[in-house]
């Protein structure tokens, strides 16, 4: 049985909507992992609309750092969507945590886990390279990290304005 | 009969040259509608070098925001590439314009036209999240537009290093 | 036989280490052409990571500027491996040479060589459009550079969070 996917793309690119098709096709409800914090007004407003969005078919829990421990304690029960792990590796950044060590953590868990998890990522590394120092730094962690979860994942799916397409297996 | 295909990319991946081999591949001579509009040195060479490179087989209309008009008025004649809808959004930004609802009125035309319309249309929303605030509203815009016209769309393409690949169907 | 492959995709998307698999696939020992230069801290210590990754196989040789001279020179021996491209063009255009001239000199002589070629490029076109005009310029001619180069090549791939996509043929 297929037991972890990734599902990257774009900003706006519609992975969010699909992931969540993806999630519910596996079982309802679901368990939706927010890494999100609503730290000011344009990201308050973004959970909002993407909460109006999914209704009754989802609990929802929100935990921006200690991703695998929630995914371990939620284990055996309904599918779980995380949305998003670039959020979650800004949150660790920005905490001073380990980046390598927290993806390790991940990728070790994935394959030993019960019910189902689908991931939502973010391509963040196809323009022109940044100024910033900390910008450059961050995409580099950024796509290392999808690639050990692309690695450890049973599939990988690309967002194309909206339009899913699989490139693993 | 395939109506209406869209071509998305980044900058400079092949998409304007796919999508003129696209439309007159449907019929001879075809309608270039131009989103642009020639406000600057660089945009000026850049609209100089695409014309010079259509050549005969192309009647050019400009039409920087009443897209869904042109399309209607010209229906039922050649078919139509309109090069890009981003510049296109990006007018009717400029202009003060209701986003949401201009690309409503093109995705609610789209399956009512009998004369094909190939549409190009850009990646932006695949780099570290821009500084500016007002970038990082018209990434948001571009990709909800791409993710509405591709699902209007009877084909969406990805163009690659000037290689396109098909998504959608 | 496959002589030229083209391997592509953004920032730490897992070019290089497919690319080096792909190159020692074809023979062993293989040469591989660093175009980069060791300016700063941060190149350096990138160059030292990829040196460190790929041990015994690999005979090195760096070149930042006369990279079609150099595969004349090495042409009858082992596969060469080109890491990458886009550093090629970003060198050439810091060194006020001519970008088209120097891909046009490149393109005539993929077809005309013995041993095979892989290279590595970077999308670099896929965010929002640079504030900077020097970057704009860059992007615009990585991307033409992507497209002469993917149309000369017999396989075009795209690397997206490490997992390779085909693209041509």
């Amino acid at each position: 049985m297929t037991k972890s996917i990734l599902i990257t793309g774009g900003a706006r690119s519609g992975k969010s909507t699909f992931a969540e098709g993806v999630t519910l096709s596996l079982a309802r409800p679901a368990l939706y992992i927010a890494t999100a914090e609503a730290r000011d007004a344009e990201m308050t407003d973004r959970i909002a609309r993407h909460q109006a969005r999914r209704g009754a078919d989802w609990t929802t829990l929100a935990e921006p750092l200690a991703l695998s421990q929630v995914l371990k304690e939620t284990d055996g029960g309904p599918p779980r969507l995380v949305d998003c792990l670039t959020l979650w590796l800004s949150n660790l950044m920005l905490a001073g945590h380990d980046l390598e060590a927290a993806v390790a953590g991940l990728t070790d868990l994935l394959p030993r886990l019960a019910s189902p998890v689908v991931m939502v990522t973010n391509e963040v590394g196809w323009g022109i390279v940044p100024d910033n120092a900390l910008a450059r730094a961050f995409r580099d962690a950024a796509g290392i990290a999808n690639q050990r979860v692309a690695e450890a994942c049973d599939e990988l799916w690309l967002c194309v304005a909206g339009q899913p397409l699989r490139i693993k297996p």
